[in-house]
């Protein structure tokens, strides 16, 4: 029998069934036939869409016809600063990065940093606030747009956020949060009303534009109960629902069950690492499709379902099709030793790192504060 | 038997004994030595504490221990938009007056500008930000230092006030705003939350300041709830508990039970009145204490207790003790009549109302922002 799973914002923990997952969230699969609009928009598929990283969405269709009728969505998308950025947290912001160039479009990129402080009990708010600043500083790195990416902070930005979170939260009773994160009555009071903070994103921008502008969510499916709650609400205060596009977790460094942890640094590749940590941890941590021996492996093959260097080539680092399906039917075959996949996989992260690294050095606090933080 | 009476922040009703609700609250009587105290430093007494309008406090003699070791305190009052102003509302706000002058310090006077959107399902947020300028207008007008007092505004100012609320909202569960408040499952996740915000005026000077400083918040009696919840968990956060001073309610136009309420026009006597229709108010539907026949009331005498007219002189318009010593006895004995009681009613809130005017006539919106709104 399959081992239980559960997904939600908080926990992600088991052998996720997607199918499931669709079906209990009622999430739309992302069909063959809204890839190819979306296709007809971009010219190529991102090999996350192509692969099936992001796998479902709510009403992506409907943005596409706003779209084609020459009313373009903004992104929508975030960070609740925990821990340190690991390779786990890039899936959603490269797709998205890939969503505001192909779209041309504007992004807006919250950090919650009050969110873990009211949800973690171990955390402190001047940890977080740490935490905060270096995140900034990797998401800065990626690459997006400048000028069309606004970061937003819930404390800093209070001012904006506040005054609508107070009308999202108007409509949203204790029952409901009970009902969609299992609330109950000695969960903390800013806790109960985070949800209404996490919704204003979505539509913020309408607000200081004066119009309704569709709002595209690129997100880690755990985090579809609180759009949910969103998107009920949002038609109540005259805006659109959010659309949006979710992603299946990238499995931790030490198997395919779960999500990456950041508590645990050996559970993960995180940006910072250098490239003999890296080195290292592929080669001790990362857990294998490969045989118990050299001579089982050549017999029977190696997994590249379960093998975690196979699936970040897959997930992140390997964008040619050709040569993925190369090194997975070597690896299958058994014609590609573990140690063979490890090596590329650590090549390919080291270079990634490399890159990203040298251009998160550049940015100072200064330059978050200028080119980054949202400014209204 | 006497009727019940109810008293929390959302609800006064019925005949409120005060001794009851000492000892139901768990707050300590205004007593001689307090008062002596007090004397000790104001060299008079307020009216309103030689005749018990303030009559009972939390932690008051702390506070005048801090006082006299060179811990000088803040004020801390507020006033929740959601009506025209009233003369009920100015019972606290005039004290606060007092205590600024006599124990030169800072106010902050609290505007929250979503509590009244967010308890009442009737009003709309633009409504109660109508309100809210119109609300400022009056309290600027009434005469608080200028540069040592600073408004707040919960929406302008969330930027300071919810990384703060945040930090209480994580001490206060579910449960606890339902002992505190009645709370339930269809109540509102913003009404749940709320609490936090009103709590962190009464630390915020700490804050900004980086030094314990001892609070004061002067407030009528139902608001006790709210910062029985914030004492409790300021310590808990390395503040110091907000000591209180707290006032009974100066009975509304109609009658002596209750509070006034500003959604009905003819229950109270408001700041913008004008002299007729004071005069019209006061003649019309002030509750009086007389007796049905003039025959009767010169025999039997009136009832200065329950007379709303003898009740605005007693709470504001009749500073001198003597002279209000004399109304009282008159009116007790029927030397004199009603409708000479509240000639003297009439020409007193009259002249009041007429300075007031025209104090607020003379400041703006830009006035308001410039030497009004808390700069940090």
């Amino acid at each position: 029998m399959e081992k239980a799973f559960r997904v939600n914002p908080w926990e992600v923990s088991g052998k996720v069934d997607y199918a499931k997952l669709i079906s209990e969230f009622g999430i739309s699969k992302l069909d063959e036939k809204t890839l190819n609009r979306i296709k007809k928009h971009t010219k190529e598929l991102h090999p996350m869409l192509r692969r099936g990283v992001f796998f479902a969405h709510r009403d992506f269709n409907w943005l596409l016809d706003e779209y084609e009728n020459g009313n373009k969505f903004f992104l929508y998308t975030g960070r609740a600063p925990s821990g340190k950025i690991h390779l786990g947290h890039l899936v959603p912001w490269i797709f998205t990065k890939w969503l505001q160039e192909k779209f041309d479009v504007d992004l807006y990129f919250q950090f919650p940093n009050e969110e873990k402080f009211l949800f973690n009990q171990n955390t402190t708010y001047e940890k977080v606030q740490e935490y905060l600043e270096d995140n900034m500083l990797d998401v800065a790195a990626l690459g997006f747009k400048p000028g069309r990416t606004h970061f937003i902070i819930d404390t800093k930005h209070a001012d904006l956020l506040y005054p609508e979170a107070v009308k999202v939260a108007k409509k949203i009773t204790f029952s409901m949060v009970k009902a969609s994160f299992g609330m109950n009555e000695s969960s903390n009071i800013g806790a109960i009303f985070y949800t209404a903070m996490q919704a204003v994103p979505a539509f913020l921008p309408s607000v200081i534009k004066k119009k309704k502008i569709p709002c595209l969510i690129p997100h880690g499916v755990d985090q579809d109960p609180h759009f949910r709650l969103t998107r009920d609400i949002l038609p109540k205060l005259g805006y659109y629902k959010p659309a949006s596009i979710q992603n299946a977790f990238m499995p931790p460094l030490k198997g395919v069950e779960g999500k990456t942890s950041s508590s645990d640094e050996t559970s993960a590749i995180f940006l910072h690492d250098s490239p003999k940590e890296v080195e290292t941890k592929i080669k001790k941590y990362a857990f294998s499709g490969g045989r118990d021996t050299l001579e089982e492996h050549r017999k029977k093959g190696g997994n590249p379902d379960v093998d975690v260097s196979f699936q970040y080539l897959k997930f992140l680092f390997e964008e040619d099709d050709s040569k993925l399906a190369k090194i997975e039917k070597d690896y299958r075959s058994g014609k590609m030793l573990t140690s063979e996949l490890k090596k590329i996989a650590i090549d390919k992260i080291n270079a990634f790192l490399k890159e990203h690294q040298a251009k998160r050095a550049k940015i100072t606090p200064k330059i978050l504060e200028r080119d980054w933080l949202w400014k209204v």
